[in-house]
């Protein structure tokens, strides 16, 4: 084929191609085959549907893009690079896969301007991609007047095979179904290949009739490859499908264009090698040196940068018209768009006493909701089907619902990994949402994938987690967490908090909404079972990590050290051992990460070297705990799977009593 | 209605009812709809076709129950105690969900025999299911002759609306679909509630459409709480079918025969109450006591001892007679079955020397899959769309496909949740395969549920991880595991090995081997990149989870603790340090777990207490490892997310060098 037969739309095409062989060639890593593939389909959504300035790739009212087969990398970042945004230059491209570059492996929101989400883990960005609807319909629910809609933008997702098998994809997809959520279109790259080869030897479903199932709009692009008119108006009629999200399976070749290894596993994770790149120029008629874009092709392709000014132009105009008509409302959404949080909307963050009733930090948890779900209307979650064992429903609004997204209670049903990855969605939306998903603690198990890209993506998610320990009870071991509060605690820039009382639940939700507006995801632990009140504890103590709840006179003897449920226990102990004229200090440790971060002097205020004799108290593994108790301390704890037991049975069973604690407290003290 | 109109099935079946009923009400917890709902189908089920026998829970041949809506367990516990199981009489049932009972709040294999697997978590036990049929498909592939078919029963799953939202039961059962596992019949419970109210609320999804989209064959019993008839044709036809498995929707009434709770969440999971129980009885027209079975319905039931006797006596008469005939295979079976291993298995497992080259220890462990595969053919897994990177193909065996069970190479697509699941209940056959699975050590994340259930009902899994580092490169922080190994060593049960070289591959894979016949699960973490093979590294060493590999004269000064590809960066400090006129030792810890459990002298001296100058060296969090290098010791680890660049590149910008190591062993020499 000679250059001269290439179209316009071809050429436009083949830098898609040749930006993917080229930059993966160089890097000696990555996925060309997806981005040969798919390119056709990019280049119709983005030439032709895709509204969004280049210039302004925060723009509140662009079309949200997902590139769920996140290997695809060189997709979105040759659409970045074509279509202008100063995010991705070609000498970023050059980059590719390299230390610290705009272009890692795959794509990543947090380096690069122009990435909603970010992908790779499969099913995540198609699952993401619920949320960012879920987002849109809730704001345009919230803030379009009839006479100006300021919020309507759509979602676009290409996910590939893999995507396709992971079950966390499958559980959001079915609630996209369910939700009706016409602006989420997604496109399915289907060619029939994986990693370890050709899709028939694990994955022979008939995908788009599990999508019909799950109540999807579906349609069929036979010739993916070559069909440019075919995908566009398949794209135009997922867009007039309002009432149902729109799923498009176009069967493409993977690395087309490469005449010995398109349609092969060969070309899906790996350069092509020097060889085949010369017969894929060939066979493409592209006569261009390696990272170079015809200028016929760049300059079709910049016209999106124009395009997107004068788009969100028209958009501002649109909301300078609704501010002067709708003021407060415009001023709602201004402040939601600003990160910032209303003057005085910690005042609601109710304190207590000794003398207040004892109960589960579940139930203090559900007032605090409330009462920040009044002052905060961006607060808007629910839980995976136990709404009321997680305590989690805005008792002043309604259910999420088809045709009633407005409300803010939503039902994730029994789908723990959906859920967290629609949560990481809404967030990633960047429109001020703070999201929140809830569940028992254990079937953090299920959503562990979501939570880690939560605080990967810097997704200001809460994640609410109640049944906190062994004191779960009846349930048994399937369902009472042991090794969870360490194996989150472990996960980099989650902020884990695991509240004593009443007060400490106040202050844990003061700093999960503080730095969910920071971009930063917190989670939750409350217990199920009732706790008292105790003297000491504050919410600014909460903030700091840990505190100094009971204290000696002069150095202490001894530090009891416990969180949530275990604190009073501590409390009861530290009492009857200063009885007996023993010094005791008793730290509450609610959050080991809001810890860290404090300075040294603080540090050794709460935590002096010179008192080796520590005791940690908490129903969950000793794992990790020697950071803090040292060599010459001793943990309360558990390093076994739990019991089918009333609560109260199995803690006691267990050891988690005053008892003990004094009994490991006397045996330290000799 | 009086007692009178009842016939014998409404007596047997009510028995159900009743017994669940009175459990949870004795209790004040439980879930009484579900048994209430799916007594007639678990009637016709295990009265009519369920071939097992109670005197015998262990019978190779029986067919496999799996209640997947665990949290319905009184159902299962009726069953066992009216069918004359041991192991749960009725006194067990008075205790229900009490310490140390038989009937714990979820079904669990290891405390009640005739119970399968562990369920509770949902959408677990039907992914159990799709292994169990795994199972049963490969070992009649392999041992079945023409004129004796001694493997050949089926796999019974009952489930939930919970589990079919869930995306685990997704992947597996599109699984088993491609699969075509037609002695795989699963019965949905349709009764339209789950915990938070009515399905309609978050899953309007066409299951059946869905079920018949993975290539099931589905039908459809739409009386289900009393069409008998119905039920066993259903079972009957789904016999029939040999080529698909087999999905029947039962649309029933949760809490059925309770006025004023039936098709409420209300019924779901709690007491009744004492009057509403009064209602049930009226209305159901049960006259007896709680705990009480009339006469005539247990001695119904009770004939399953009989037919069971008679069932296992005829399937011996055919596997003495097949014994007879094919003595080889007999004696292999009969190896399988008795848990042992053959004599000198693990002589097959290679030793190497410094000056053998150094490979990934991934590569290592496909030479130990494959010798070991050779020797043990009870080996059979794969990976989730890995293969070519795990490094998991036996190269003397095929692809498991529809029609070609015998052979032992699973491709189980890009679904990890499932095939933790999956092999699980392969595992939990009980019939003395050794499944392992295979991904990155990152997505274990997706799977975390499955693994700990491995650990908690003790299936004897090899989890095989690779690219276990930040030494995983390019692909970036989404695919670098940072802190996965933490996450993993905290779960109680679970053994998590990382070996240095091919040694500690070895002896690795000998444990995990030796781990999986006493039913215990391993996971094994090895690297992308290429490691020497060190000297001092053995077999022996790894089996005692720690041990010194490099010694100094007289007491160190001090200790460089390494795991996998991080020992030789201590091997080499210790080098640099002793010519320096340090005294060094360096101690090779692979497996924690191992370690924790040698006794106090060993571990003693292996690290001294008096040695406090320690680093450890691990690529990964420092999470945990205070326990090792105490409050005077330092790491060299990572904390915060890893980034996207070529492994080498990565590595070493995060610390991970020979240089690093000596700094912070000299800070610390001061």
């Amino acid at each position: 084929m000679a250059v001269a037969t290439q179209t316009l739309e071809e050429l436009c095409i083949n830098s898609i191609r040749f930006l993917a062989i080229d930059a993966v060639e160089k890097a000696k890593s990555g996925h060309p085959g997806l981005p040969m593939g798919a390119a056709p389909m990019a280049f119709v959504l983005w030439n032709s549907f895709l509204r969004f300035n280049p210039k302004n790739p925060k723009w509140f009212n662009r079309d949200r893009f997902v590139l769920s087969a996140g290997h695809g990398s060189m997709l979105q970042y040759a659409l970045l690079y074509l279509t202008g945004y100063d995010s991705v230059t070609i000498e970023d491209i050059k980059q590719f896969r390299q230390w610290e570059s705009k272009t890692p492996g795959h794509p990543e929101n947090f380096m690069t301007a122009g990435v909603e989400v970010t992908t790779g883990p499969l099913g995540q960005g198609i699952a993401n991609g619920v949320g960012l609807a879920m987002a849109e319909a809730h704001l345009a629910a919230k803030f379009n007047k009839p006479d100006a809609k300021i919020v309507d933008h759509y979602t676009y997702v290409i996910l590939g095979d893999g995507c396709n098998m992971e079950g966390v994809s499958g559980e959001a997809c079915s609630y996209a179904g369910h939700l009706g959520l016409g602006k989420l279109i997604a496109l399915y790259d289907d060619n029939h290949i994986s990693i370890d080869g050709s899709t028939d030897i694990a994955f022979t479903e008939d995908v788009s009739k599990r999508f019909e199932a799950y109540g999807w709009h579906v349609q069929h692009v036979a010739e993916g490859n070559t069909d440019l008119e075919g995908l566009a108006k398949a794209i135009e009629a997922a867009k007039g499908v309002t009432d149902k999200p729109s799923f498009i399976k176009v069967t493409t070749t993977i690395g087309y264009g490469s005449p010995n290894k398109a349609n092969t596993a060969g070309v899906h994770g790996a350069a092509l090698g020097g060889d085949e790149i010369k017969l894929t120029r060939d066979n493409l008629g592209w006569e261009y040196e390696p990272f170079v874009i015809p200028e016929d092709a760049l300059k079709h392709w910049r016209k999106a940068v124009e395009r997107g000014a004068n788009l969100e132009e028209e958009w501002n105009k649109v909301f300078r018209d609704y501010k002067g008509k709708y003021s407060e409302e415009a001023a709602e959404l201004e402040r939601y768009l600003s990160g910032k949080l209303p003057d005085g909307w910690d005042k609601v963050l109710p304190t207590y006493t000794p003398e207040d009733k004892g109960l589960a930090t579940r139930k203090h948890s559900e007032t605090c909701l409330n009462k920040l779900g009044a002052v905060l209307p961006e607060l808007i979650g629910g839980s995976a089907d136990l709404t009321h064992s997680n305590l989690t429903e805005l008792k002043d609004s309604k259910d999420f619902q088809k045709g009633q997204y407005q409300n803010r209670n939503v039902h994730f049903g029994v789908r723990e990994h959906g859920m967290g990855a629609i949560c990481n969605g809404i967030a990633l939306d960047q429109s001020g949402l703070i999201p929140y998903g809830a569940t028992f603690l254990i079937f953090t198990d299920y959503m562990r994938a979501a939570i880690r890209l939560s605080a990967l993506s810097q997704a200001g998610v809460i994640w609410v987690m109640t049944h906190d320990s062994i004191g779960q009870g009846e349930d048994g071991p399937t369902h009472q967490p042991i090794e969870t509060l360490a194996s989150l605690r472990a996960i980099p820039n989650l902020t884990v908090i695991r509240p004593a009382d009443g007060n400490e639940t106040s202050g844990a939700y003061k700093v999960a909404i503080e730095k969910a507006k920071q971009n930063d995801p917190t989670l939750l632990a409350f217990t199920r079972q009732n706790v008292p009140n105790l003297a000491g504890t504050s919410i600014e103590g909460v903030a700091k990590g840990g505190y100094t709840v009971v204290d000696s006179e002069g150095t202490p003897d001894l530090i009891l050290i416990g969180t949530g449920s275990e604190l009073s226990l501590c409390v009861t102990a530290a009492e009857k051992l200063t009885a007996q004229g023993k010094k005791v200090r008793v730290v509450s440790l609610p959050s080991w990460e809001l810890f860290e971060v404090q300075d040294a002097d603080y540090k050794e205020s709460v935590l002096p070297k010179a008192v080796t004799k520590r005791v940690s108290v908490e129903a969950a593994a000793s794992f990790g705990w020697h950071k803090y108790i040292g060599t010459e301390g001793d943990t309360v704890s558990i390093d076994r799977f739990g019991a089918s037991a009333p609560g109260a049975v199995a803690l006691e069973k267990f050891g988690f009593t005053v008892d003990n604690v004094l009994a490991k407290s006397k045996a330290l003290l000799g």
